[in-house]
């Protein structure tokens, strides 16, 4: 009789977005005149830039013709792709080799699939708040978890404890959800703290794009010892638009070698039997994205979330609330006022102010009395949200 | 310390298809005049059908405008996909419910995502000659593997037996790399088989747009109580030439239940955390591809490919070679003459015809005495190779 994973039963249902949609929908059908401002999004609302879709209309009159279709691409990725992706890297002085970069379907299925190189009997550890993923694919895996909750005392950058021993580090920098930076001091502590537990990191450098501050590094791999300790997996998604698109790149380097064996030849063997590569359409738009004139146009885009964000944080400035990230990364992570939990402050916004954004306590229970607001947001909206947060924090202030 | 997979130690290098690229290249380089004839190939070569291309610069153009964007897509599948997919069965009589459907970026990648569901504690039975992706995801998983070697006298068709006690039974038919089909006869005794057992069919109907014969089934729910035992994994590769594209559909019954535990909700449990979801692009491709003039147009294309496997038959019944496959399905599965094996058989072929095929000891030790000859080669240079053929056979069945 076929056995299943077990450790599916230990998984709790996520109830975070599904609870929110079904909140904000009951109040649009009370309320079928007044305008909501949707500052809970995670997913980006711009369009592809030109130099991409240009490039996908060329990859699929190719598909149209015999002489230049493509079948079955490399599993491992397509050759100028993984060229682009190294010399992006290499444009902040990381030196990457071709096959230590793999081309994926975007940074969420390798975060997932990346767990097979790994036995059961690991111990994750994953700072919170957090992407609920990183959790529930570690339950599944039968990986034991230790938590490791920040705090506003350290900006909700989590700190390496020698007493805590972990074999797999879930780093995420801008994070998601608080928008908080690890700089470089805070990446080597980690990176000592993974080659002296002989653990794996995997940094989730998703967000790296949205870095604006020179000291900030975008990838791990900037810090001395990270190739021997860490995964990097990355995504075009939020850096090009690409969240419907599905691209991203995982880098497994070669001198990560644990007890004789290769990481990256074991993920180069997972690549060939569990794949068939990344479709050549969207390798083609990555390519594109990542060359000089179209990171000049993503960076364009990525201009009108970062204002958004600036108007968001100038309003919470205004009305003197704590908050942390929106400087290098799309999220705002605001403390919510008068010590209130972060689902009735959810409801309280929609109520006062018709500003949908996201509870902290979702992402963790240290998030519980905080809250996400995403830059990911219509630009007029997000003017209207600053105004009417204003109005609401100074009239709750004069109470 | 990290622990690794130490499964992976128990796979073997899989030198098929780099060795015969090997040789391939080295006969080339000895003579740079001799054109060779390609039908080791397992990849197609037409183009896009008129119709998929259509959608997709349509999709692009949509993704180049905000009004039009489409961001993350549900991890689950597009609704308008799952219903072409959902109508694509009913044509044939099988009615699924839409969230019994997920797309997904091909049938290579859900081959080895699902075993995420089962425990290491199983086994698999794996009827050979076989797709070697079968077997190495299976030893990653930590499965025990029952290997059931096929013969000629049951046509390649494997037969179940009582005895062997299963957990995990994988079908593919039209079979790579056979070509044999498996009728409802052999099918319907599958699933008694595995519904005896509790264990899981996973089915690969990959090749079902090769079907031509009436009463071979395409999909195994064309069978009394698959729906309670299956796993059915499906793509656009060979139907609509997607290989390059990267689109397929897995389907998952809501009544697979086990011990209570619901299959069906498991994956959506697995696709939730472990991925974004197919690309747009993809899913609108699909969608064109399975529409009505979709079906039409890639079935122009199939023609194509059953034209070459016509051209093939046609030469070996001449030559009086015994085969299976090529009616219903894109590969031929011939009997090396003479008893010669099959490495053998393809330097002989390669030196004396410059045909290059697939060994059949890759697929299996049951394979040694056999070769895969593909129909996805181009149409003039098949032509010439089933001439060469019986000029060949010929010549060596007078000596």
């Amino acid at each position: 009789m076929i056995q299943l994973n077990k450790h599916y039963a230990n998984l709790r249902e996520s109830y975070l977005f599904a609870e929110t949609a079904q909140r904000r929908d009951a109040y649009r059908r009370a309320h079928p005149d007044q305008k909501l401002l949707l500052l809970g999004v995670g997913d980006v609302t711009q369009p592809l830039c030109e130099k991409v879709t240009t490039a996908l209309h060329m990859a699929v009159d190719k598909q149209a013709k015999k002489e230049t279709f493509h079948g079955y691409m490399p599993e491992c990725g397509a050759d100028n792709f993984k060229e682009a992706i190294t010399a992006y890297y290499a444009q902040r002085g990381v030196y990457l080799e071709k096959d230590e970069v793999f081309p994926s379907s975007g940074a969420s299925d390798t975060l997932g699939d990346i767990l097979d190189l790994f036995s059961a009997d690991n111990t994750a550890l994953i700072p919170e708040p957090t992407y609920p993923a990183y959790v529930d694919a570690n339950i599944m895996a039968g990986h034991r978890i230790v938590h490791l909750p920040t705090t506003a005392e350290t900006g909700f950058v989590p700190q390496p404890d020698e007493s805590i021993q972990a074999d797999i580090v879930y780093l995420c920098s801008p994070n998601n959800p608080t928008g908080a930076v690890y700089d470089r001091a805070i990446l080597t502590k980690w990176v000592n703290y993974a080659l002296s537990k002989q653990a794996v990191i995997i940094f989730d450098a998703a967000y790296e794009a949205f870095i604006e501050e020179d000291h900030v590094p975008h990838s791990i791999y900037e810090i001395e010892g990270a190739c021997r300790c860490a995964v990097e997996i990355c995504s075009l998604s939020k850096t090009a638009g690409f969240t419907g698109m599905r691209c991203g790149y995982t880098i497994v380097p070669k001198s990560l070698v644990f007890d004789g064996v290769s990481l990256n030849k074991m993920w180069v063997r997972n690549r060939t039997t569990k794949t068939n590569g990344v479709s050549y359409l969207l390798q083609e738009a990555g390519v594109a994205a990542l060359s000089a004139e179209g990171q000049r146009q993503f960076k364009e885009t990525l201009m009108i979330y970062k204002n958004n964000a600036k108007v968001i944080m100038k309003a919470l400035d205004e009305c003197r609330i704590r908050y942390c990230g929106g400087k290098n990364a799309p999220y705002i992570w605001m403390e919510c006022p008068q010590g209130m939990d972060s689902w009735a402050f959810f409801d309280y916004l929609l109520n006062q102010v018709q500003i949908v954004g996201t509870p902290g306590e979702g992402f963790g229970s240290c998030g519980k009395h905080y809250f996400r607001l995403s830059s990911f947001g219509d630009p007029a909206d997000t003017v209207l949200a600053g105004e009417r947060l204003k109005v609401l924090f100074e009239a709750s202030g004069r109470q």
